[in-house]
């Protein structure tokens, strides 16, 4: 278990740096982020380069005992770069093209600017790539951050349809897999097809989708190219970049691949703000914090959903790149943070699978956009409260680097898919249905029994996992039902959920029965389907205990062939909930939206059937984290917690943390 | 009475054609439209014409028996047009040229996209139009659609110059006419003008009329191209275009003028989303569907108010051109529709007027943008709920075909002019007033009542409608101010509301003492005007039954000359009724925007003086709809309804129809 | 004292104009305000002048008695002037240039239009500089209304690099004072500044802060050119130009500097729906009027601060150039005006120190924008409501010219500075944290306790003032540290409220402890700082009177060095206010953002102690105002209200007033 922390040398006069490092060595730090925005200090002038404040840098922090973690500095081009070449601009949706004066305003797809992060990357990595201080490298900096992962310009413009061609070969095959007959939009000429901008006032949903997947693709393999010179020039160095939790613009499976590991950026009370309304109900009060928590806590079911997002991305450990540590300054409302809820956080990431620790920002920066973020320094170099915080885990050591040695052994797989994701964002079909929203619901009422669970992608082994959760699997084509069957066959036990299979992989809906590809797989036929208004749901006839009615939001009535049902809805009588044997495991197909209680009543029966351990009446507000052998309680409410746990009643303080050895 | 269906053959395997058709005529449909959005597929070349789809589309439909509508495709031009000619694309108020990828995206001023569109009609026109299996055609699709009605792009702003040059002649005249000696906007050179986009912060109110009366004239001058060569071509054949309802954009009686015959297309659950918050009072929840009503039927007076409109264009019978059968895709909420529901519609429909009925769509479609939309068969080809509901005409065919011939007559003419509507939407001096929302409290009032109204433009005859009502004649003329004499010297009583008379045609306001023009008329004036905060309000006194204060909202005090006081205001005693005998009928001025229950008291009064019949206590949620002979009662809530009608009660179920003839 | 109109000749027919002179007089108008937007009727072709009509109009006002005030006519250029160089166009932080068709459409930093503003204003001022009937000049009309006063084009660009090299010298000292360090942002070439458009997702805060001091000097250069011009050709006369109450995009400190006196432009029916959202307690619902006024009176504490600011840019009586006599028409909602309460506004402003009052307008107007606008009289000359309150003024005359004479005494100063409350919008920290929201804590406050306060720039003699408060001085340096050190030298008591001194004077964050350059002056270091959420609070415990928690919303905890403390928070302990002795006089830090109690209480202990007086108990509503010996009571609500004031109990009815001579 290492901790550490993000530092801008280049803002602190020299004569302070040695200062810094000692007193980072003190608090127990061991790892030090430096240079991810130093461009323009590296090549004051094109071509010409000024390692001389970088070599004085890494000798000073190297020579107080810190290990270092190289930034490649291409989020943030220079001033002469931009201006001379306007075109490596981002252009927006509305064709703006965006200025210098901030961070990721190009464009992954700018032959230009690609040369100029290359040349730059292979200049640091013949510096520094052998450089035995250096001990890893993060490629650039929160890929797609402040919704720029989708750019219109012209460089993509051609990208696009390079992209394309390479995807369909014909354009009879791409007219065929958007749907060009509709509205007369067929293609004769690939020079015709643009990007799908915000000029289209109503758009082709197929084309938005490859859209959105080039555009992901296009910083899977802008990343790439800087990946190859580091793999060239550091060898032996890990490399990675951060991502950003639940952020959904760029396909994270896709980028994660090539890296040793994965990072993300954790800041619990602003994220919340950013990512409640899409994961609460229709209806709840999803800007505002939940009254239950602490008030400078966060919300510790969106974290957690974003570390076990992070933690699925390689099915492995994950850093924390950047940790909060004080208040923030990008949210709409940045409260004050309490001695206390930082080491709560950072215990947090730990528990959920976190095996490094570094905080941002080491000193509070005096310039630009983020001066009002804390840093575990003040702005005038007093400890602020994170500082302190931090001192408690000197004598947690042990216990710490046990526990980041421990394994997280989860028993439950959610599927996670971007491309189904982006699908339903694209016709949601009543404006409140959300990708996210709905596995929300099962991984809370997972979180709430103490049972783990991983994210994995469509292209994971899903065999580890005695119960897979496809909360809606959108898109699906006959390679996916081979899997799914193989998985069932093996003795897996498959949970499908609404809007399953309704569309093929080119997001044209499928003509055959539903749920389509995955039909013969849940034995049964989906009738018909859809949304219903606020306060008007169906009752439910079922053996399942404590599964009732009444079922709304969206419905789906199924008719079994070879499967058996579950429940059926009254009156009416159509079945709601089937469960498909199929060789040594079984399928069932979900046909209602479920609310947590109903999802919980399910989760429990299949958890009984299936003989996995929950945890009875955990308390709102009281995380459970399964480590190794070790429980981790966290409680993110304002008042103490008692909770019966190996037979002894374990009190956890507000804002406190509890680590039980079984 | 006919039914019908929209179909479209190019999105479907041609083997699949035949078994369509003959379901079509099993279910009793007999006309089916198509080919409005094949341009591509038509002209997949510039000049290149495949006419062999289409010749063996209408040949296997026509074999079964159907009636075929055809669509001119001028709404969806193919990609190569676009991308060769980028001028004809429509630019919005801020200056954003519109792209490919959907409809409705090109400029109806433009030269280019003019030729085109006339080489394709002509094409077509030459193809089919004396092809007997082809009774009509259909012009373009939804003129305007998705507030598309105004571009701003170079030839726009040079046709605005030709149309102002024709309209005033000299720029003096033009000054004079927008007033621009304010603020120096003196023109003295025709080069000089442009529509006024969104690039000026704060228009001149004279300057912006004149651009929605010239964005409007252009699509009607476009739509009459089209108009000649089919005339020209297609001998004997009905030509029309499908309007949108309440769409205000376009002055649809100009645009109805040309046509044999006005349509719409009705959406019950998408439209009043769009209109509520038009009609229903400040305050209320307008966004929301009234509770009283069936979740999933929408809101018959919008509905209703939409189907008089629709009526009032060519003062006759209408198709309703699509018709919803299912669920819609393109609301924010787009909930399950019930089976009982789509019959409700279509009964509706025919209750207010029509007499012809094409659903909309035959099969829900796998591409694109509308692949929520549902159709009377699912996407995997099985009957939805429109198929089964239509099921049940079958029984009616007698009874819907004598209905069919039946006229509906109108005791009551409510004055709808598109002009009035702008003007007051570019001014409404509080921001809740507006033109629909003032009107639709006289249009309820007398749904409530049973008493038919037809809307009636300004250029109408007035004479078979003892009661005329203008909520608000808020531009005129003495011109206007003549014909509305000639009225009421013949024996009608005109019902003017506020703001009437304010302004010029050229909507600069009158230097008269109010109601300008209409002084003489009224035998009143206005001496001040004013908006009133929510919860102030005047006191009235007055005789006539159940009509007392407070009024408030918009207030107006009269000072009578020759005309009688039937209301004053409290305290204070200025007048705010009047009453001014004309020859052999009356004028009255409402000096004060009506609640509903005033406006009740009122029409009450007036209908008992002009022996109108009305029905008394109709529960709301139950239309009552004379036609010829029959009165038709729709129940559009939950819960069934008797209601007492001809000395017998009457039972409605919920979501059920009962025509009883007199 | 004097009042008068602005009338707009060339809108009527010249024959009408010796009919409105007269009526002016006879209505007891002394001044008529023409032509500020005139400038194609005078010039209407280029370089072609026409006096004729202007002549005429002069003559036939001043024949009647009248003084004159000419307007220069820039703020509205001719469409051929617009038309031919289109580079005089504003273009908005979008990029997008403004149109013609309007006013305030042209950027104050083209050569070219400075050019042509000039050769008009040098025209004019040859004509009519000398002219005896000509008592004075306004100079352009509301310099920055409809949030005009920022131009992102590229001759902003360039006059802004200019304006930076001349405030930095060079690129090192711009670099450092933005702290371009900070994410690459270091330029290395003036041309690569360019203004900080809404093309930059996310700002630099020097930058912006520069950006909007330098648009701000802008619009004083482009007023001083026509300053010159008239100095030269009309001596003798006063000038001056209209300022807008609250208006913050302009330092209007700065553009009263050359002028004789300050007016301001008084619509107080609109302006609170613009401002009550920046001025009440967030949460409050600050876009509705305050229901205890009289429904159509305003928001007389939002009316009364903008007089306090406009009487504050001098230091002087101020005149009112436009005053709202009726309805106006550019709010939301535009209520009607009941008699009384123009008399009302008037007695208002002349009680906050106005010595003219100018109303806006003669007659209401038959064309464009502000059709719906009310004047003195109606649109078809009969008086409206604002001329017959005026006539009320006429037996008043003796008084108000005595009241005119009398200085405005205030105690207390409130420090107010443009810099800082941009500062403060660009990086709120909590969404709703506002300077004039605090500033206004304080103002109302005072206002409730009758005590006069005047706004007071950073640049002013602050010894008038027994206490002055700076709600937040956030920039600062040591020139300000020692012209405050010197006023509580000389006896002063400085009041500094949260967040002062935390910035330095290019928009960085000092490094030294808060509060920076002002810590040895408060005698304490600002410990910690931090936003709470809504709810969240802190007791006190403190000997002020009255004084008493929870205290949330911003909170600063304070370690007293030579201070002492008269307030620390419970629990903890720290202090919350403290007190220096500096001299003959002290520095009091509130380290919390205080409510209307708390500010109430501390305010209260303060006057006790400097023997200020007060009047107790002055209800909700009733404006208390001192000029010289006269207390004037005004009525703001609906009920009539009796207050004891020099032993007597004065009744002021509802919207009247009361002047008491002590």
């Amino acid at each position: 278990m290492k901790f550490g922390v993000c530092y801008y040398p280049e803002h602190w006069p020299q004569t302070r740096w040695p200062q810094d490092a000692r007193m980072m060595r003190e608090l127990g730090l061991e790892i030090v982020r430096i240079a991810e925005f130093a461009w323009a200090k590296l090549e004051p002038t094109p071509g010409q380069y000024d390692w001389s404040w970088l070599d004085e840098a890494i000798g000073v922090l190297a020579a107080a005992g810190l290990e270092i973690i190289l930034g490649t500095p291409t989020v943030t081009p220079p001033a002469w770069l931009t201006r001379a070449y306007p075109e490596i601009l981002r252009v927006d949706a509305n064709g703006r093209a965006r200025d210098h004066g901030t961070r990721r305003h190009t464009c992954p797809n700018s032959p230009t600017y690609r040369q100029f992060s290359r040349q730059i990357v292979r200049a640091i990595g013949e510096r520094y790539g052998s450089d035995p201080r250096i001990s890893g490298w993060q490629i650039d900096n929160e890929f797609g951050g402040g919704g720029t992962a989708r750019c219109y310009c012209e460089n993509c413009a051609a990208a696009f349809r390079d992209w394309l061609q390479a995807r369909y070969g014909t354009l009879a095959a791409l007219n065929d897999a958007w749907g060009t007959i509709f509205w007369s939009q067929t293609y004769t000429d690939w020079a015709q097809i643009r990007p799908p901008s915000d000029h289209i006032d109503k758009k082709n949903p197929s084309h938005v989708l490859d859209y959105y997947r080039f555009a992901s693709d296009s910083f899977v393999s802008y990343q790439q190219e800087q990946v190859d010179i580091l793999r060239e020039l550091a060898h032996g160095r890990f490399i990675t970049t951060n991502f950003m939790g639940l952020y959904r613009d760029l396909d994270q499976f896709d980028m994660a691949e090539t890296l040793d590991f994965a990072t993300w950026d954790n800041y619990p009370t602003g994220n919340p703000e950013r990512w409640r309304p899409l994961l609460y109900p229709p209806g709840a009060d999803a800007k505002t914090n939940n009254p239950l928590y602490a008030y400078d806590v966060g919300d510790p079911m969106v974290t957690g959903l974003a570390h076990a997002l992070t933690r699925g991305l390689k099915n492995a450990p994950f850093w924390i790149m950047e940790q909060q540590c004080g208040h923030i300054n990008w949210a709409q409302f940045n409260p004050g943070i309490r001695p206390g809820t930082p080491r709560l956080w950072t215990w947090h990431a730990i528990a959920e699978g976190a095996d490094t620790i570094v905080y941002f920002r080491w000193r509070a920066t005096l310039f630009a956009q983020e001066q009002y973020h804390s840093g575990l320094l003040r702005h005038d170099a007093t400890p602020d409260v994170g500082y302190h915080d931090h001192l408690t885990f000197q004598a947690d050591r042990d216990l710490l680097d046990d526990l980041a040695r421990q394994p997280i052994t989860a028993p439950v797989g959610i599927l996670f898919d971007f491309a189904d994701l982006w699908a339903l964002q694209l016709q949601p079909h009543r404006q409140d249905f959300g990708y996210l929203r709905l596995l929300y619901v099962y991984y809370t009422t997972l979180q709430r029994l103490g049972i783990p669970v991983n994210l994995v992608p469509k292209t994971a082994d899903f065999t580890p996992y005695p119960l897979l959760i496809a909360p809606t699997t959108h898109l699906a084509d006959a390679q996916l039902a081979s899997k799914l069957n193989d998985y069932t066959q093996n003795g897996g036990t498959l949970l499908l959920g609404v809007r399953s299979g309704f569309k093929t992989t080119s997001n044209l809906v499928t003509d055959e029965p539903l749920p389509g590809a995955l039909r013969k797989l849940v034995g049964a036929t989906v009738t018909s389907w859809q949304a219903l208004p606020p306060d008007v749901g169906w009752e439910l006839e079922t053996a399942v205990p404590h599964l009732h009615g009444p079922a709304g939001y969206w419905l789906e009535t199924l008719n079994a062939q070879t499967a058996s049902v579950l429940a059926t809805y009254k009156p009416g009588g159509a079945a709601a909930l089937t469960e498909h044997k199929v060789g040594n495991g079984r399928v069932l197909y979900l046909g209602f939206y479920p609310t947590n209680e109903q999802a919980r009543a399910l989760l429990l029966h299949l958890a009984g059937q299936l003989g996995l351990n929950w945890l009875p009446d955990l308390p709102e507000g009281l995380v459970a984290a399964q480590r190794g052998p070790y429980t981790i309680l966290l409680n993110f409410t304002e008042q103490p917690i008692s909770y019966p746990l190996n037979g002894q009643a374990v009190l956890v303080n507000s804002r406190d943390v509890a680590v039980i050895r079984r």
